[in-house]
């Protein structure tokens, strides 16, 4: 099969189009036509191999939603027509000790669509049939992709990290992820802080679903929020006041990292020690996450708030990405001819 | 009620002998006679006003077994002549929202046993009715002080952490929590690892319950070890190879921290987001979980292994402590005429 894509040929350059021949189809694997697929900034980190994993020619784009073109002779729960998004991974073994008790998402032996191989900017792309997950009837296909990375990563911990209604919680960043998290936890009934260096997003950050908002470049501004919070979500990728966000959390309280930041420089363990705290992190989520996060985000009306641009525009969309204005995510429509 | 103790009149300074008026007791408040008493790291910490908050003269002692000989007017559960201990904490304030949802170790407003009150190197000692637990009966009174701090230090993360009898715990610092550590791990049915840079330690470790040691002066000794522990408990309070020990943490795995180490120097966040893993402290328990750690080891037939020193010797003793030489835990009897 001839797919039809964008590339990027070297490190930071710009995408192109770009065609290849797809290997004929694993039994356990489906092919969709991509209707829509969104930009996260980890598609920027491999395009400039910032991990140091990345092959050229590099398709980008792993928050993907289409309608299923083929099925794989294996596959069973899953059918021809049917749509689906397709998120950060690939392929689980399915029988590591990781993905036989429910963690796929951590499987070691696994898959993930743009590493080793070719992504979403394309007009069509293939998965294990377990990383294709059906959509809500209904469900607005155009803003649904972000959740398949984006949302996940901020949706699992929600749920492992056993939030309740009751709880506190503060979000660090509110962009991409942010502001995903700020409406689940709306509409998880939480409490929930906007931790922001954007004063402009105050507004949005409170109809999204904050009750409070934080402007962090006052670097005051943690100091009387000591003992507040059942958890901190950190969705940026910079180096933060790691102390300061451990004295706002309340004894037994969690913090929380989603944003692939680098080093800690320094970290008190006495204030772990004394108030039971912990620092955490976790990536995207499992299949059987994807379906109730989907359910979830359906049932309570939320949707990323996106900027749309057609696909043929792709290095339009990086450099909006890049200049930090997007809001909040930004989505590709498919126009190949 | 006039108290005989030793205590210390400045910063790193021996002890001498000492009396004290103690006022009249408070209604919820019972007295014990000494007749046992750990020493802890802590103590000497406290000594050496290492963490700023101590008051002279300074009377260390915080693992303290004796018989009741004095009860309030509002204590109900307790009685003359029964054989309790006190560990860290000598009051909770009972009505903060830590302690009215049972974690009276973390209460803000508590007070403990030898900051800014006398300790339990003396011949009798005070404290509020929840912190003097009841010893099961027929217990080894002479080996029962240590578990009251540094025992309950290291039980709480197995018990509320949640560890199973399949899992893989790594213990980080033999010594005289470690040791404890491997007590219970070993009867708690895991597999159990000890961590040390003393080898000479090794045949004790495995008698108390390591399957296996490493020998952490061997620099390579954690490479071959990635993916390995559910838990690994640090109980010593240096600073260590921390993204060495993640990288030897499963996937969902946890690295607890109760020694009171200074800050780590360098932490890498991709980690602990790519493998779902987590840091976290925790301080001392609370008293009901001291009461399961004592039916534990009750039941279980563990005890610390102990020097035993007379109270007089007292100054002999902490220079044992101070050699790392003490296997694994000293403690005074009362030796007071």
């Amino acid at each position: 099969m001839r797919i039809r894509a964008f590339a990027a040929n070297h490190a930071g350059e710009k995408l192109n189009y770009f065609e290849y021949n797809r290997d004929s189809l694993n039994n356990d694997e489906i092919e969709i036509d991509v209707q829509y697929c969104g930009i996260c900034h980890s598609d920027l980190h491999m395009l400039n191999n910032d991990w140091k994993i990345t092959q050229y020619p590099f398709v980008p784009g792993h928050e993907i939603i289409g309608k299923i073109s083929l099925v794989g002779s294996h596959v069973r729960n899953l059918h021809v027509g049917q749509s689906v998004g397709i998120g950060w991974k690939s392929r689980s073994c399915l029988t590591c000790e990781q993905c036989m008790t429910g963690y796929h998402n951590r499987c070691l032996f696994g898959e993930d669509v743009i590493v080793g191989r070719y992504g979403g900017f394309a007009d069509k792309v293939h998965c294990q049939d377990i990383w294709a997950i059906p959509l809500p009837k209904n469900m607005n296909l155009k803003t649904a992709g972000p959740l398949f990375c984006g949302g996940i990563t901020v949706f699992t911990p929600i749920y492992q990290n056993n939030i309740k209604a009751t709880d506190h919680v503060g979000v660090i960043g509110i962009g991409g992820l942010g502001h995903m998290a700020l409406k689940f936890l709306k509409s998880w009934g939480c409490e929930v802080t906007a931790f922001s260096t954007s004063p402009e997003k105050e507004k949005e950050a409170r109809e999204f679903g904050a009750h409070h908002f934080v402007n962090t470049t006052d670097s005051d501004s943690l100091k009387s929020l000591e003992n507040r919070f059942n958890m901190i979500l950190v969705t940026s990728n910079v180096d933060l006041d790691w102390n300061g966000y451990v004295n706002a959390l309340k004894p037994g309280g969690n913090l929380h990292i989603v944003g692939a930041a680098g080093a800690m420089k320094t970290l008190d363990v006495f204030p772990l020690i004394s108030g039971q705290k912990s620092i955490s992190g976790s990536p995207i989520g499992n299949p059987s996450m994807i379906s109730k996060m989907l359910e979830f985000c359906y049932r309570h009306n939320i949707e990323p708030m996106i900027e749309e641009y057609p696909m043929s525009e792709i290095n339009q969309a990086f450099d909006r990405l890049k200049s930090g204005k997007a809001r909040y995510r930004i989505v590709l429509n498919n126009d190949f001819k």
